[in-house]
């Protein structure tokens, strides 16, 4: 691996192990395999068990595979939705995912924060009509999060309509409360550090229960990637199509080197790199939090103002690192 | 990579340079890059040529990527039909393209042929109303062929419709006339002997106007993967989601590598293998070519017949070598 450093939330510098895993794939002709074989049943069992321990996933949620999160959005909305969908925006990432259900032809409604700030669960106030809300744990785009809490609020007001978090940047770190959270989804190009081209959708049966009751209303869910058609799929440990097999390979074997360090570890030690994160930016002068809230501040993807061009910023912490650069999954700087 | 003989059509052994162009992708860091970077416009820039060339691809084709051939299937459904689909069905992956069509609530209709059987042109009857043809160029369920010739006499009996080719397990054998074909779709895990979770669209200006037209009827043609949302970011060099940078880095080295050797004589190279697999399996009592008519017998995926159990001959072949087993792309053995 080069030793370039991406001033981007993602795709992120590889995991240190991946290469490894990749040459052990070839050396097991991993992507010449049947997606419909038991080697490869072997493989997903594996990638869903690990995930499982690594999320701390109860055994009534299930675990499918698509090409992208992106895909998820439209997936879900097609499968969960018949009319109406919910959507928390505060960034371009949330947004879109409202635009689609727009685009759909369902009738979305949004609450809408200022570019940087986030939601406290007062904020939401949800009408008896919408079958999902849809949150973001972590806005890539402005580096806001929303708590954990925060999500179990939301859901224990509005216990009728199923919530989806996008969870892309903030898995494996979040630690979500499952009874609150109905289905979650996310890539692994972030905070995995993989290559990117998969798609993680997790779900519970009251998913599966809507996305029948959506089918019976006469909506079109799509056809190979419809819930309940990567359900089926799911059970037997399969995917309609054949898969990134590589990708869901690699993602089983990342999840368990996370798991050899713990869920608890990786959280802490995340939580004390943006901790001196943050602490670095409120003391110098040149540099600024962009989330202000601490409640809103993502411990995952930190995004600082700069009073001198982000540009020559860059140049000077490759050059001479002035920043303490190894300590965060990942540092945004604005003002480019 | 192991020596594993996998006897079935793909995923295929990966082609041999595709260790030391996955060695190369990890020193230059292609899984870590942004897919709005200029390095990522410089590969997709690249894969592109490469497909054009090998393909023999004229300038007013496009070429836009997605998370598998089976969901071109169904991008093209959606983007490409308004109400009348026309399927020529042989086999389970056409059944599938057919099936997906009635899923999606179009009104397709279909030419169905004898399992091992294909179709010559003048079986082919279409009515006016059909907005797409859907032919299947190589049948892999089957090992059965649809000549180049044929596409063309199809196309030309019925120039107002759009004729889509799946030519999974054919391209970069078949020698296509781009005067008569519209679009092609595969993936890249069979003849390309390349991991996975890709999947390759290509299509012309007609296929554009189409879709606006379908659009402007106000069919519901998806989101971020509808014809024109790839078709605007192909323009870029972009796609709509975070792709499998990996694979489309791959897909360019490999055809890169292929060209090299020259579209002409890959032709001429598996004729020749395929020609000697037919021979075996006509003189040899035990065996016989499952497709029986020599023009739709494929020269990339050879079924046959066995007198014995298939489980048998596979071990035979394994342990002898019985059959001359490193000549043909894919060999699935019938009667299992």
């Amino acid at each position: 691996m080069s030793n370039t450093i991406y001033f981007t939330p993602g795709p992120a510098q590889l995991y240190p192990t991946v290469a490894s895993h990749i040459n052990n794939a070839l050396l097991e002709d991993i992507a010449s395999i049947s997606h419909r074989s038991k080697k490869f049943h072997e493989i997903y069992r594996h990638t869903d068990s690990q995930l499982r321990e690594l999320l701390g996933l109860p055994a009534d949620f299930f675990i499918s595979f698509t090409g992208s999160a992106t895909e998820i959005w439209e997936r879900a909305l097609q499968s969960l939705v018949i009319e109406h969908s919910y959507h928390l925006v505060n960034g371009s990432f949330s947004k879109k995912f409202h635009s689609f259900a727009k685009e759909l032809g369902k009738k979305p409604q949004k609450l809408e924060a200022e570019f940087g700030k986030g939601f406290f669960h007062d904020d939401v106030k949800i009408g008896n009509e919408i079958e999902l809300v849809c949150a973001t744990a972590n806005e890539t785009s402005a580096g806001v999060y929303t708590q954990e809490s925060t999500l179990v609020e939301i859901k224990r007001k509005n216990t009728d309509a199923l919530l989806i978090v996008d969870a892309v940047s903030a898995v494996p770190f979040s630690d979500f409360d499952w009874d609150s959270i109905d289905s979650i989804l996310f890539s692994v190009q972030k905070a995995f550090g993989l290559p990117a081209g998969l798609g993680v959708w997790v779900y519970n049966q009251k998913c599966l229960q809507k996305a029948d009751k959506v089918i019976k209303e006469g909506c079109n869910t799509g056809t190979y990637h419809s819930l309940l058609s990567l359900y089926e799929n799911t059970l037997k440990y399969e995917t309609p199509e054949t898969p990134n097999v590589l990708g869901i390979y690699l993602l089983g074997k990342v999840a368990e080197d996370m798991n050899k360090i713990g869920k608890k570890n990786l959280r802490s030690q995340t939580l004390e790199k943006a901790k001196m994160m943050y602490q670095f930016l409120e003391k110098n002068d040149s540099y600024s939090a962009f989330v202000k809230e601490p409640l809103h501040q993502s411990p995952t993807v930190i995004v600082a103002n700069t009073s001198k061009s982000s540009k020559d910023v860059i140049a000077k912490v490759i050059a001479n690192c002035e920043l303490p650069i190894s300590l965060a999954i990942a540092f945004l700087i604005l003002n480019n």
